[in-house]
C-alpha cells in the first residue's frame, strides 16, 4: 500500500518534540514537506531528518495533490485560516491544541470539516495516553459509582512560557494558562467523564504576574527568556466552576501564583470510589470496602501517547474512523473555556439551559 | 467592679472545651447557671467546675435579673430562638458559630439585636486567632498588593460527625460540611479580606457517602458512633465560586469523600505575594523580590483563640465596643452560605446584583 | 567593532577555571598570548584552548600595540610590577586578588593607573555575584534597617592550599588565610555595606598548624601536596575587629584550625532584619514583623560570576565605566588586610582616626 | 560540730532555683532569714521551705551575731553596697554574679575583703562545673599544646530577660547581654585559661532590638513579660577582641538579633588540639594523630554545679582555703568586661600595657 504523504506545517518546540519523531517512526508515512514562516527552521528540519523539502509559504501544499494530510503546529492563530484551506485543498488535518484562539473560529473549522468530509482531529494527546484510558475505562465500568464532582487543579509557582511573546499575546495566543494548560486538563476530564454537555460556566481570570515584564522572577523559562518590549495581556490564574450533564467541575489554575507549590492533578469524585491523577504521571484510586479504606496506585506501562495519536492520525485516514479527537467531540472543550473568558469579562455565569446555543 | 454573670446553655463538647475553661479564667466572670435539656450534662459540670446551679429549662434564665450574658452551645437548631429569647430578656448573647440553620434565621437575630442594642456576638473564633490576626494586619498593610483570589480547602477523606445524629440532620443543622466547617473557613476568608460584600454564587452541594449509613467506613468519629437509624440527608461535599466586592472565591469541602488526602488550607492569592494559610496551624508567606523568590513560615507565639473570644465577649459587654464577631460583620457569612445551597438547588448562580436583596 | 585583544599572564589554576573559559564566552576577545614561566603551561594552553601563542617572558607583551587587555593569574609577588609594567605600556589590567602583597604595593599600583587612565580592575568576583548583588541592593534599600554588625567566619578544619608552596610563603603571597581567603571575605563585605572607610582595627594572626610540615595532617589538598623541603611563615589563624564608617566588622578564620567543624559565612546584622550568607551558596534573611519572626532563604537563579566579571571588564573598556572592581576602590580591603598584620604585630589597634593617613 | 548559719537576701529566681535549694541539701548549713524588699517572697520561701524569718530589712540581718554567712541574690545595682555592709559586719559573703555593676564597684568589695577578712566569693558556678574542670585539666595537662585562640558565640536570636525591667535598665545591672551573659562565658573561659592578665580590649556593644518595647517580637520572655512603660538602655549584642598574657579571646553575644540560629559555644584553639563546648552541655575535642583527624565527645557524670559551689562556700568558711571563686581572681572579669563597655564608648582599643593599671 502506498504511503500517506504528510506536511509539517510549523517547525517549532512540539513539532520537532512530537509530530516529527512519531511520523517518521510510523512506516506508512512520509514527510514531503517543512513548512515555517522562519525558513531557517524548515531547513533545520530537512537537514535533521534527512527528508522533505523547505518551504515557507504553506499555499505551495495546498496545490500539491501528493500530499494527503497535515500536521498544524504552528500559534493558535493560524489554527482556523491553515486548516479550513488545508481541508478545502482536500487535504486530512491534524491540527495542534487549542482548535483554535475562540470557539468561533472552532465552529468554522467544523463547519468546513462537515463540508469537505476530510478529517480534522486536534492535538489533544491525553485521549491517547494509557493512564488516563485506564481511569476512562473504570469510570465506564462503574467502578467510581456516581462521578459527581471533578476538581481540576493546574497550579505552577513561576512557569509564564516566553513572557512576552506568541504565548502571552492575546491577538496570537487566543489567552494564556486556560487556554495553553487548561485545554489539556479540560479535555481529559471530559474525555473520562463521557463528553458531557456544559450546561452552566461561572469563571474568572486574572492578568497579574506576568503584567510587569521587567520585575517578573522566575527560575527557568521555556520557550525563551522575557522580552520586556513584548506584549502581556492574558491570563496568568484562572478558577471555574462548571455544570455539565454529567459531574460538576472545579478549576484552579496558574502559570503564575505567589503560592510555592506546584499543584497539577485531577480528582475524580465517585460514590464508590475516587481517582487523583498527578498530570503526566501515575494515579491512586481510593475506595472503601468492608470497614477497610483502601488506596491504590497501578503500575502498568505507559505508552508514548504522541505516537499513539499520529498512529491514531494515520489509521483513520485509511480506515475512516472517527477518533475520540474529532473537532465534532473536541469542540466542547472550546466551548467551555470561550464561556471561561466571557463569564470573566460579565462578571457573572453563562447559562446554556437559558441562551440554548451559546 | 462586680463580676459578670453569666449561663452557660447547652453542655455538650465545645461548652466544656471551650467556653466553660474561658469564663473560668477570667476573673471577672461568674458562672451561674449550665443549663442543658440532658439535665446530667448539666449536673456534671457543675461537677466538675464547682460553681454554678444545674438547670434543664434555659427559660429560667430570662426571668433571674441577675444573669448578665448567655453563652449558646446547643444545636443550631435552637441558636435563633434561645438567642432571641435572650435578648428580648436584656441579656447580652455570644452565640456559637453558624448564627442559624438559614439566612432568614440569621437576620431575625439581627432585627432582635438592633431593637434590644444588648450585644449578639457569634463564635468565629478564628477572628480571635493570632495567626489570622497576622494575616488579616499583612493584608490591610498592602504586603500582598492586590488580593485578587482566595482559595478555601476544607477536604477530609473521612469525617463525618455524629453520623445519623443533629449534625447531619438537616432540621436540626441546617446543613452539613458547608455549614459546620464552611462557615469557619468562609468567615475567616471574609474577616482577613475586610468582610466584603458578596456579588455571586454558584455552587454544588452532595449528599453522598453518608447516605447509605450502615456500611460508611470511617477510622474514627468524633461527636459520637454512627447511629444508622438516624437521619442523613446534609452535605458531605461543596463546591463554590463566590465573586465579592473584593477578591473571587473558590472552595472545595468535604467531610467525607474517595480521595484519601486531608487538605485543609486556604491560600491568599496576591499580587505582590500570597500566603497559604494551614488551618489551625502555621502559614508561609510567598513573594519575590530582586530578581529572587523567597517564601517565609512565620514562627509566633500562638495564643487560646477560645480565651480572647471569651475575653474579649466580657470586655465589650463592659466597654460597648463592636467586636468583628457581632452579627452585622458575621452574617454575610450566612448570606453566602445560603446563596451556595440556594444555587445548588437551582442549579445556576445566585447574584446579588440582579435581585437587589436576596 | 573589532575584538579586544587580550594576554593571559600566568597559566594556572584560577587563569584555567576562570579567565580563559570567560574570555572564549565572550565574542568581543580575542586571546593572544598565553604567557607563564612555566613554559609548558602556555603551550598545553594553546594547545587545549586552539588559539594564541605560548610565551614565557611577559615583557614581549608590552611592545605588541595589538595587545589592549591582559588577565594577571600569577603568584602574589609579581602582581604588583606586571600590573604597573603593563599599565604603563598602555594596556588595561585584570589582575586577580589579592591586589598586591601589601597595601604599599597596591598604593603604587593605584598611583600608575591614575598616571596612565588605564583600567586597573581586581579580581574581587564576589562583586559579580548574584547573590550578594541581592544582599547589597537589599541592604541599599533599607530592608535590614541600620546594618550595625557584620561577623565574619571563614573556618576550615585542615585546607592550607599546597603547603610549603608559593601560597605558604609570605615573599611570595604576603600572607596566608587572610591574604588568601579573607580577602574574599571582607571585600565582599565591603561591597555589601557600601565600601565604608576603616577606622580601627585591632587583629592576631597565628602562624600554628601548618609549621610541622611533615607531620600535617589533612583529608585533601589543593595546589598540590605538602613540600615538606618547603616554607610555611604564614597565617593559618586570624581573627580581628575592625571599626569603619559604617558596621563594625569581627573576624575568624582558619586555613587550619583544631575545631572540626566549617563555617563558612557571614552574618549581617540590622536592626529591622539580618542575613546569614552561607559564602558560595544561599542565604536567609531573618526579621520580625506583627509578632512573628520571619526567615526565609531566596530562589534565585545563580549566573556564572567570573564570566560576569571578564564582560564587565571587556564592556568597560570600551565605555569607560568604573566598576565597583576598580583598585579606587578595592584598596580599602588591601588598607585592612594591612592593619591587621600589623595590628596583630604590634600587639594593638592601629587606628586610622589618629593617625591620619597609615 | 555547729551548723554554718546562713542568711539569704533577695528571693527571686536564682536564690529558688539555685542557693536555697543547695543550702538545704547540706547538712551543715542551717537557713535563719529569708529576706526580700518584696515581703511576699520571703514569707513565700518561709512557708515553702518550712525554716527560717521572713524580713524585708537586710540590715537586721548584720545585728544578729549567730549568722555566720549570706548569700546575696539581688539586682545587681545591690551587690556592692549589701556585700560590703555584710563584710564589714562580720559574715562571709556569696555574691551572685557578676561581682558588681562597674570595675570601681567590684575593686571597692575586694578592697573591704582584705580589710575583713571574711570570704567573698562571687556565684561564677561554670567553676565548679564538672565539663568545665575537665577541659581546664586538659589545658594545664598541656593536651591542647599552646592554647593561642578562644572564641567565645553566645549569641541568641530574640531573648532579652524582662523587657523593661531590672535586667534592662542600666541603673540598675550595670549592662545587658555582656554583663548578664557575657560574664558567664568570660568567667569561664578566664578559668579555663587560667586567669590570664588582659593587655588589651577593644570591643562595641549595640542596644538596638529592645529599644522599641512596644514592637519587640519573641517566642518566650523569661523573668516576666515586657513592660512597655519600662526602660531600655543596655547592650543587647557585644563584640570583643581581648588580648591577654595568655590566649586572644574573640567575642560575639547577643540577648537578641536578627540571626535565627542559637550559637552558645566557645572554641579553645590549641596548636595539638582544639575544643568546642556547648554551653551548658557536652565538649568535643578534636586533635591529628598518625595521619588521621580525630574528635571525641567524652561522656561523664555531670555533677550540680550549683550544689558544688554551696559546698565549697560552706567547706572554705571552715577551712580558710581560697576558691577560684574568690573575688581577687574573678575581679578580672569585671575589668575585662569593664574595658569592653569603655572602648566601646570611646571607639577605640583600651591598652593595659600603657596605662598601668586601668
Amino acid at each position: 500500500m502506498s504511503k500517506t504523504i504528510i506536511a509539517i506545517i510549523g517547525c517549532g518546540t512540539i513539532a520537532n518534540n512530537a509530530h516529527i519523531p512519531a511520523y517518521l517512526a510510523n512506516p506508512d508515512a512520509e514527510i514531503k514537506y517543512f513548512c515555517d514562516i522562519r525558513k531557517d527552521r524548515a531547513e533545520k528540519a530537512v537537514d535533521q531528518y534527512g527528508c522533505g523539502a523547505a518551504i515557507e509559504d504553506y499555499r505551495l501544499i495546498l496545490d500539491d495533490l501528493d500530499v494527503d494530510a497535515v500536521s498544524i503546529c504552528t500559534p493558535n492563530n493560524c489554527h482556523a485560516s491553515i486548516a479550513i484551506d488545508c481541508l478545502r485543498a482536500g487535504k486530512h488535518v491534524l491540527c495542534e491544541k487549542p482548535a483554535a484562539r475562540t470557539y468561533e473560529e472552532a465552529l468554522e473549522m467544523q463547519k468546513v470539516q462537515h463540508a469537505t468530509g476530510k478529517i480534522l482531529n486536534i492535538g489533544v494527546v491525553n485521549r491517547f495516553n494509557t493512564g488516563v484510558n485506564i481511569i476512562k475505562k473504570m469510570i465506564e465500568d462503574g467502578e467510581l459509582g456516581e462521578l459527581y464532582h471533578v476538581y481540576v487543579s493546574f497550579r505552577a509557582h513561576r512557569s509564564i512560557p516566553g513572557l512576552g511573546g506568541d504565548f502571552t499575546t492575546k491577538a496570537v495566543a487566543g489567552g494564556g494558562a486556560l487556554i495553553d494548560w487548561g485545554v489539556h486538563f479540560l479535555d481529559l476530564v471530559m474525555y473520562c467523564a463521557g463528553d458531557p454537555d456544559p450546561t452552566t460556566v461561572s469563571g474568572q481570570t486574572y492578568s497579574k504576574l506576568g503584567k510587569d515584564i521587567e520585575n517578573y522572577t522566575y527560575l527557568n523559562m521555556w520557550a525563551g527568556p522575557p522580552d520586556s518590549t513584548g506584549t502581556y495581556d492574558v491570563d496568568d490564574y484562572v478558577t471555574a466552576l462548571i455544570r455539565t450533564a454529567g459531574p460538576s467541575i472545579t478549576v484552579n489554575g496558574a502559570w503564575a501564583q505567589n503560592i510555592g507549590v506546584e499543584e497539577m492533578y485531577i480528582d475524580f469524585l465517585g460514590d464508590k470510589a475516587g481517582i487523583r491523577l498527578q498530570y503526566g504521571a501515575e494515579f491512586t484510586i481510593y475506595s472503601a470496602k468492608h470497614g477497610a479504606l483502601l488506596d491504590s496506585t497501578p503500575k502498568f506501562t505507559q505508552t508514548n501517547h504522541f505516537q499513539n495519536e499520529i498512529d491514531g492520525f494515520l489509521a483513520c485516514i485509511k480506515s475512516g474512523e472517527k477518533l475520540p479527537s474529532h473537532i465534532d467531540t473536541v469542540i466542547l472543550t472550546s466551548k467551555i473555556i470561550q464561556a471561561i473568558y466571557r463569564s470573566s469579562e460579565q462578571g457573572e455565569e453563562v447559562s446554556f439551559i437559558k441562551q440554548g446555543v451559546m
